[in-house]
């Protein structure tokens, strides 16, 4: 790489980048309403959007990271809305070996949304069954997947260990995520409002996946 | 689905719910500066992030849309830094079933990156070669990808039809972008500051890749 053309002037060691990345946001973000703990989820999902303003609507019950991080250790699977979700969560932090799965685009699921008369994402809810008994329930992408989430945990009485409530827009977003804040029996995160998506729903389990920030 | 259980009043129509959601962003960004293509594109990335305000952040040369379009149909490749955004990328909008390539996991990556002294993320472009020449390239995560992408066009001459520089993030994305935004010869999009992400990135592509809201 040493030759008369133009290099530009950037950190090139991707830790170093991690580093002053995660000093920036705590220099800049106020985590004072957060336990440590909560706190690095917090920076993950600031550092996933760029926006150290996202912290005002990030909610979580008390015993969310807990109750996360204890269902991961003890290996259970990690069950997403999205691809975009799946293929953010980085395999190599994960303590178990974890199961990731996305059924968005499993064949069955197009005719089971016809069936129920709901979008693809809350039709793939469907194929998760039984595992979604104790497993870490990510929604980064559709409110409707969210809102078939909560209908499914009372139909079936399913228990997810916790949900990562992050659907994003304009329409059913923010209703979903409150619908989600009232059930305080079921450990949660949220992003109120608009804002949400697949980056920073991967980045929460990124957080909670390994102690390493 | 008919029980005594509480349902959730909702939109379950997938497509009625993009409508509503185009609708209100239409309703609430201010898309005067852009040309109708243009403004199509604008739509999907705030769609993306649910923020009606990264309107005054999307910054893109006169030609980017007619460049980027030409090449998706006539099949020219799609090229990403991450496999969030490759998997954000809807195929069947595709015109011409472009390939969509992301070679961060190519298990020669890791060994690129240490002999160059830069990224993985950085690393992998050297993986695309003269596919550059042409293609669509999306750069929706590592700020180090589009400095090192700014490189190889320097360095080797490739010349791609259209880039979307739209790295996330606290250390360089809004430099990077910056150095892009120099560069008015090389059709660009850029998201400007530290706001960016695969989502953003990937609904651009989607937004050319039809004409279809």
């Amino acid at each position: 790489m040493n030759n008369n053309f133009k290099e530009y002037d950037y950190i090139r060691d991707g830790a170093a980048i991690y580093t002053r990345s995660f000093a920036t946001i705590r220099s800049e973000a106020d985590l004072t309403a957060f336990t440590p703990a909560e706190a690095k989820v917090v920076v993950r999902i600031i550092h996933a959007c760029g926006m150290v303003d996202v912290v005002q609507f990030v909610q979580m019950t008390s015993d969310f990271v807990m109750s996360a991080k204890s269902a991961l250790q003890a290996g259970k699977p990690i069950l997403c809305d999205s691809e975009m979700v799946a293929h953010g969560i980085t395999r190599a932090r994960l303590p178990s070996d974890n199961e990731v799965i996305c059924t968005l685009r499993d064949p069955r699921t197009p005719q089971i949304a016809q069936e129920i008369g709901n979008t693809r994402s809350a039709a793939a809810l469907q194929l998760w069954g039984q595992k979604v008994d104790g497993a870490v329930v990510v929604i980064g992408n559709a409110p409707t997947a969210l809102y078939h989430l909560l209908e499914l945990i009372e139909q079936k009485g399913y228990r997810p260990a916790a949900i990562i409530g992050m659907p994003v827009g304009f329409v059913g977003a923010a209703e979903s995520k409150d619908e989600l804040a009232t059930r305080k029996d079921l450990p949660h995160v949220i992003v109120r409002g608009r804002l949400g998506g697949s980056a920073m729903a991967s980045a929460t389990v990124n957080a909670l996946a390994s102690e390493l920030e």
